[in-house]
């Protein structure tokens, strides 16, 4: 199993709309072969940082999710929504 | 549900003693009321990069497990072991 936590950075007031987008990603995401889980998450102290959790069965699952339609169409259009650069790390379980 | 998403930068060389630290931890841990998942993770492209990925049912269960003996006695020990400061998110799921 690989996990995906990818950290993004919205604009304050921004962030609604990039909910909106991630709407779609995330219905398109499930139906996946290979995803296990694909939740988004807000955190509790700072509202602008919207981060995606995720599971695949493998990194091929990733890496065809990252080729996919929805992906490669949707991500670009987040740019204009963000702060700064994503933070992402891509996890194998140790305990 | 709470979720946590605790990234540490373990010094390349004292990677192993870390994760036998956590290993304590974790079983610890795992028994806490409250404590729905406590895993630990390493990056695939960064193996200094060891992180934990919380579960917990409500903020209450969050705060005793910090409070707790086994996280108050085993956190400080980690400390000569890191390369710079951790990274701690508590989130909320959005989708």
């Amino acid at each position: 199993m690989i996990k995906v936590v990818a950290k993004n950075f919205p604009k304050e007031d921004k962030i609604a709309e990039v909910i909106e987008l991630c709407k779609e990603l995330v219905d398109a995401t499930r139906k996946e072969e290979g995803c296990i889980k694909y939740e988004l998450f807000q955190d509790v102290n700072e509202p602008n940082v919207l981060t995606f959790i995720e599971e695949w069965v493998d990194v091929e699952a990733l890496n065809k999710h990252m080729a996919s339609e929805h992906f490669t169409r949707i991500i670009p259009e987040f740019g204009e929504f963000m702060l700064k650069d994503g933070d992402i790390n891509v996890y194998t379980k140790v305990i």
